[in-house]
């Protein structure tokens, strides 16, 4: 099972930054306990503050073996149409999470353009979503190959 | 562990409905399943078409060792505020979960009033997201005993 | 043919309260009326001021031998999404009535959210409307029978 | 008791046009058959594309022994302020119909300007509409002559 | 004189679910507070978590010699449009309170659907609101009286 | 000086329909008052229920001496966004009136589509409204003849 | 026929600032011109700037043998409420005017607060607006004193 | 205790307008009942019909012993930020009434920019507003010296 | 092929008026260079004032080898929901077209209820637009002959 | 060089009250500090409650030589229409400034109806917003002057 | 003549992504159609998934002899106001262009906010979009450089 | 003091495009004024169409002895919430400016996305913002350096 783990902008100063919002664990940690969590899978890790970025590297999943997504969108939750564009176009499925509650805060960031072309959504678990997403990834992901 | 799954108006129809829409599998199936699945835990399991049933169910979980609760509001989600008010004064953690990716449906489906006094929100993996709910309160538990 | 009909908060209340807006035949004496209108039906009548018990009495219609619904939904008719949702899980028809001529009144009043469910809707007519909806519906089910 | 039967705009095309929605009845054949079902009531049919030509028609029941309206306004229902003005000037009852349920279609359909100044409204019958329409009209009035 | 006092959802947990914000009297001090204060007055006291009891403790209002009520209507004071249909059946005076300043709170809270039915509305002097209800209840009952 | 006096739909049933909100003057009465009042104007009277018919009028000044137009647009002031193209094109000053105070009546009533092409407008003075835009369109106009 | 003729903000500025928009007459020069135009009226002026001085002047009609008010409101059209409770707190007629059509100008000019008290409302005749409303003021009066 | 008891714009017509709605008792007579009905405080009254004087009456209660307000602020309470800024700078708590129940009236009415600054509201007492808030306060104010 | 080349309100007034806007060329002008550019197509020219005469035109393309419409609603375009009922219920191809970028224009202008039920929509080319229209059409039918 | 520094509602408290919002320094210190660092520019200071006075104020400027406009508005910024009307009325250049950055405050906070007529604003230095404004504008009018 | 064709965000993959909503041709085939169809015009072909470099791209335009633009701007459509102030800002036409209807899509894709900037914008006609939008571009430069 | 100066899209055409607008210097020459007038602060330029270079480079100041941020995000003002999260994230003051009054233009350019994380605002001083806003923000720094 190939899936990429995606980032967008701001997420790679995690850890770094405002550690009692969004946890003190850095990105590259996460990635790490991912891999050690999820030996039985080929995870490909991607972070970029550039949207356009973003669009090449889920555009480049088309053709190379990839079975999923899990993207972190960041910001471009809210307005980037390119991005869902690109979550349309591509037939693998894409899971969207949020470290925090976004119903707790400022109100544009309670709508997620994403979402009506993601399969599922989570939120709330802190740096605990992006396991929570691979896992429930290759649950669905066996369910079809049988 | 003591955690209340509680369920709202309609769901004990699951199953014998709209299989195509909201799968095969009746509650009681899936409640029996997280019961093998969490043996360490105790549930217990609460459905209502009620609203003040399902007040009072959650009220009760006050002076009576629970630990957290799972909630699927059902309609509920849409315009309950009086449950709402009775998961904030509760202080144990809530997770709301939703069988559907809600924001694929009617407009009225995509605002929760629930959202904002919930620890969490899970949306779009069937049956299998209760059981995703649950394993992460048991784990966002064990943390806290410590 | 079994026909419920099931009427919403405060109408129990019909007759004795404010004549002159909503008549001064009581809720009983409706029923009779419709018994020796339609002696070829078997209606059964239902009333409460509970959302959750309205809910339960329509879901036991499910492999019951009913054939159709009508529901003066009162105050419910506003904002209950659960009664919506067991109504679009029930798969006999069901028609939603008023008394008044709901347009003609305050603005909440205006705005349906069952009627996307129902398969026809009548207002207007005062206590007569039950009868046109029982007429509409065994006229319905004659013709779906043949 | 003489009733005015009045359609609005591309209610002529009945029958020939998209009969899987609205029906395989001509409105000739729908007028054909309120002729036989109530032969004690005076008729007169109207159908017009020009808003100015309905409201000329509606104008012309003062002074001629009319003794109600039963009308379809089609897509004049959502913005004619002129009809419904003139509904309002007139002062014989007026039951306004519609062949769908309004409120499952676009979103533009579920206004009526015209409600706040009729009688009553049925929608969701199909062809049917009509005779329900005459039928309470003839009741109604039947009373009021006692 | 015969008052109901009428609680709804949550307001059972008064005193013992957050003291700071609601106070840390329990509901039942507060109403054996009343007793005492207003010996004269004959109280029956009810809370329930179901909008629907609610609605049937109102109509019980009906021919048993009540004079008035004091409603705290708790989250159903936002989207009850069921007990504002009853309040506006029932003839005796109602007085509508809140603890809090509900000016101060989330947006929803700032508005009624019950107030245009209401006699009077009192919010912001937390437990006191229900003494000074009903001594206002009272006088302004004496003087009907005479 | 060449005046075309135009009115909108219904306007044919001034004084004989609810005289006690629009007067008990007839349109021909008031336009006979007006050829009283205004010897030395050459005034053209013209009333329909249709839409077009009013836009051909006042297209039809266009090349034939017309100097002003007053037009009562009855409903057609809140809609017809044709009639104000029409007003935009032709040069001349139209003055649009109505009989009663507009800011008085219903919400949909206050929003004119047509002031915004028009030079001025004049409500709530009744029949006398015609007698003023007439005087004011005649200084207007001998101003500029100067 | 004695009446206050009321101006509010900035209009003690007329003739002297952007004579363009605003005409080059000053509001002396008006005053003198509705002396001479209506000698068997006795006029009072009253300007100010300030919201309370309106209200003092038009509450000190009360029991001084005033018979009505022609009020330029200028800004406070648009937002003075307390203006507004005055207007409909005395009895006597107030006709409002402005100088320019506020329906050509911006957004915020074309709503008026004070327009539903008013007995008329009467914009875009330049300082001519004046002399129409006490005209129509002297007529309306003269018959109600028959 | 020194409490300033503050009235807005038209509250000095009180009892000689419209009687029938705002009551027969002149702002004079209200303010001697509370004198009477509160021997120990020092009560001190003001009324204006300008914005500005009540800013600087409620700011001059800084440093002279003023222990809260009481304050019926008329139609400033829907726009008056300044007011609003005014009482968010005096430390002392202020109390807003209503005579009238403000739910009951025009839309513009039922939004008060005052109250999310004030302690409490009370609407609907009519005169005994007043006096119940002036109780009120006390009873705080007492509260607090302890 | 056979093409019905339909004109709103007010575009018979083109070239004469305003020709700054829309251009110096008249209708007729436009007609003519049109039936110069396509002689293998059979062009049939429309234009009124009147909303209905344009649907009776759009439904007389019905059964008369009509294979397509191009349109320039004018004001039409912008409410009225009557000739979109038409141009759904005939079943051959419609290009709506504008002289003049609708974006550019007054807010009211850049709203289409046509566009959801035209197949294709040009706006900003001026006289042009008709010939793009007019090539298109036929581009598409050839190809759909074939 | 003679500028009008002019300041509205409730900051003649500033310095005395909430000084960690508002900053510890008085309207008088800011002022004296104005005069030592512009001993070139004649500086005249107003503050007042009342619009009327402002406005008053303003229309001092016209005829006496001064050059310019400081003007923070405090809460007139959001409804006072009537100085907008002055400001626009007075042909010398106005500078519009706030202590506070107004885009991180309440919602109402946001909207200035003065900075249309402006020439510039500024928010969000405290203090020294007005030793900029004067700077600026010294500035601005130097390069005019020559 | 020089023109810049520049395609946005997932464009790149036309005719291997949704054959069915979008056809079979690759943006390549599209691209050398258009070379084919065009020998007198020099083509430059741009495509990006970077806002950015799009931006670039179209300012690279200056000083390079290019003489227009057309655009197919994908979901950068709805959001980029970058783009738009970047068209703005050169000074040669663009021409938008989009292979749908938008108008017959998501409620999002309905505006665009690149429009009022562009000279024109064609929609609905499929790959052939960019031929029309080429030739129209080559007439209106030929017509300029008369 | 080391300040970043940072310039968004379309800002590199500065005094080549549109001088009327936005003046005649090119932002080279903004530049090397600022270094002339701020001989004592270190001044980084940075410029790029491209909102992820922009995050990119507003990172880069983190650990990089950076005291603060002046940034004219042109058109990103309105949307890139991107670049809002990366403002919060770096801890040192950022400043936005405008060059014109953003409240003059169109209404789409009067909301900022990025103002409620900034530190102040300045608009409409052209090309001297900049000035200003390094001014304030040396001055700014070197208060909190004391």
């Amino acid at each position: 099972m190939n899936i990429l783990v995606c980032n967008g902008p701001n997420l790679n100063l995690l850890g770094t930054r405002e550690p009692n919002v969004y946890g003190s664990q850095t990105l590259r940690e996460i990635e790490e306990e991912l891999l050690l969590k999820f030996p039985e899978a080929s995870l490909t890790f991607f972070q970029s503050n550039h949207e356009g970025a973003i669009i090449d590297a889920l555009q480049s999943t088309i053709g190379k073996h990839f079975d999923g997504v899990v993207i972190n969108p960041g910001a471009f939750t809210h307005y980037s149409y390119a991005i869902r564009d690109c979550i349309a176009a591509i037939s693998i499925p894409v899971i969207e999470i949020h470290l925090s509650n976004i119903h707790l805060r400022e109100k544009f960031r309670r709508t997620s353009v994403l979402a009506p072309v993601c399969m599922a959504q989570i939120s709330g678990f802190g740096a605990a979503s992006y396991a929570v997403a691979v896992e429930m990834l290759l649950y669905h992901l066996s369910k079809q190959k049988i």
